[in-house]
């Protein structure tokens, strides 16, 4: 048989965090602080509206963009976090934030493009650059003007400029929250670089002691906000996401749109009626259950290593005394489940612990962790 | 603003359906026969199915592959249609069989290789030969021996083999459904080029005389099956659509399910819980309600003009005297919508009609085609 793949194809890679969920699966009863969604079931008037999107009968195509109710409502949510109405004509629903990402990266990103990153950085964003051939730029997610500056160096050796500025504040995997100094020095090197910011704001419900500036107040031209409903409410399997762009880059939503009525058609129609409702429904509850096992487990670690505070999320993302990969392994030994930190980042030496699990489970492994770094450090 | 967007994407258009769509969208008390889905709702099991998903919190990731219960499903329901069994590991299930054909295109599809569609062709075949910047070749969906030793002649005289040959049958737009002796013709081709079938099989459910055969019957080892849970079970909205590859394509689903991961992450997951319902539960009854409109607006049509005989589908695909864009503007005017034949086929004389309406409808609808084809003609 010849190699019948397209070259484009080579340059993807099995993400390694379905790596360790294989190796996870030999394990019995493990203690697994590996997982990315919520341990808390969709709550029940957003189940509802769905079951109900269902019995009458909303099962058929939406518009590719999404339902018009669900962008508004969509535009409706962001204006207070943004200080702007987004006209619904520029909000597109996808089939979460991943495919809001591939139509975004289809639509701007040229091979050779430089795309900026903080580090760490939620493994879709590098595996996206690499895809469409693009150039990796990183500056630390705790950078401060000076690391603006060497970055301004560097690209000027390379004769380059941004093309676009990819970020998740909330993060994943620190949890950390950017500040409002660092999201100006980003607005500014948008600025000077005409660049597009996609600022990824999946995580920003998980926000515990309410310090999250999105993006776009500070940057309101240049800032493409994505969200989604997979970890706020659950849905990470019901597959809802959305964008909403300045009235500058209609132009992007309006190509993504285009390419979806190719790709993914439109996100589920039952879901999009569930999204709606989200719109209106808290998780108070639930986020003080996260912030209870985010101050337990911070408490815990932070008395062993170092880690970034995790303002944020359901992640922490402490320091190992040895490589990541090998911490890893050596923890499923001991029936422990995490996230080798080198996914995440060109350092290979942290580890992201997920803190949506039980207390008792959260606990035991947060002391197996400890212990780990206690012997090999 | 410099000109912000990657060279690819100015390879998609907007589709014309869409187009016609947004025309139709004005008129008041429009006879509508340009619908692509059912217009019976989603059968009850199926229904409560997906409502019992919801209720059982099925609402997390599922393996990207789509849920093992349904890829095992998939494989006995296709078992007497192909005549193999269907590893599991080897059907990806995505979110509709449009992403499907888009995550098979980045696998197979590079710049400049030989793709064979059949004439009429569904519209996302040519838009993903030229996002691909693919080479588009076509035959008749008529065709016969000489219509391949004239093809096998043109792709001799540019140096080319053929990488892939994808098709739908039964057709949209014009119902056809392939004789064993064409599959034949196909099968050999694609052994003298070493070529990869897809074969879309979207439509099957809708056989009205039972003449569908499937491709991979007759070429096993070449063929990748297409198929979904859209028209079958009018769950256009709800993303569920699958394919399923021989062992010597393992690697393709594998490639396929990589992607995946990094686009449209799994199909909605209680949908998932539907799909394998659907795969239980027959639609007799809609059925005769097709056949019958099916023989109603076949035997009204096929008096004034000449159109394929529509085997299957929901469709027809009749001849007019003028081009199909000017015939689908006039129709607008007499409230008629529907979608012109240029978008299927280098042949811009023909226009497809929907029959997925109400019979009063269809028949009015007729009446005013016919005596525009009389006018016309």
């Amino acid at each position: 048989m010849r190699d019948i793949y397209a070259p484009r194809i080579h340059g993807i890679d099995t993400s390694e965090i379905r790596k360790v969920f294989d190796l996870a699966a030999k394990i019995q009863n493990p203690l697994n602080l590996s997982i990315g969604q919520p341990d808390f079931p969709v709550p029940a008037a957003v189940k509802e509206a769905m079951i109900q999107a269902l019995t009458d009968n909303k099962t058929g195509y939406t518009p590719t963009a999404g339902l018009v109710q669900l962008r508004e409502a969509i535009s409706t949510y962001l204006k207070p976090k943004i200080g702007f109405e987004t006209e619904p004509d520029n909000v597109i629903v996808s089939t979460g934030v991943a495919s809001i990402l591939f139509l975004l990266f289809q639509t701007l990103v040229a091979k050779d493009d430089a795309v900026l990153l903080l580090d760490p950085y939620f493994l879709i964003y590098p595996a996206l650059v690499k895809y469409h051939e693009a150039q990796q730029y990183t500056i630390p997610e705790s950078f401060d003007e000076a690391d603006v500056n060497s970055l301004n160096d560097r690209l000027k050796k390379d004769g380059k400029k941004l093309k676009l500025i990819i970020f998740a504040s909330p993060s994943n995997p620190t949890g950390k929250i950017l500040s409002e100094t660092q999201l100006r020095l980003l607005s500014n090197l948008a600025d000077e670089h005409d660049a597009v910011i996609a600022s990824d704001e999946i995580y920003e419900a998980f926000d515990y002691e309410k310090r999250h500036v999105s993006m776009a107040k500070l940057s309101p031209h240049r800032t493409l906000t994505l969200n989604g409903f997979s970890k706020s409410h659950a849905m990470t399997g019901l597959r809802v996401g959305y964008l909403a762009a300045p009235p500058a880059y209609a132009g992007i939503v309006q190509k993504m749109v285009t390419l979806q009525q190719y790709t993914m058609v439109c996100s589920p129609h039952a879901m999009q009626w569930g999204a709606i409702t989200a719109l209106k429904t808290g998780i108070d509850a639930e986020l003080s259950v996260m912030r209870k096992r985010r101050d337990l487990v911070y408490g815990i670690l932070s008395k062993v290593t170092k880690l970034p505070y995790p303002d944020g999320a359901f992640y922490v993302y402490p320091d190992v005394p040895i490589d990541s990969a090998d911490f890893v392994t050596r923890a499923i030994e001991r029936r422990l489940l995490l996230v080798p930190g080198y996914i995440f980042s060109a350092n290979r030496n942290s580890i992201r612990i997920s803190y949506a699990t039980r207390e008792d489970i959260l606990e035991e492994g947060a002391g197996i962790f400890c212990d780990m770094v206690r012997e090999l450090g």
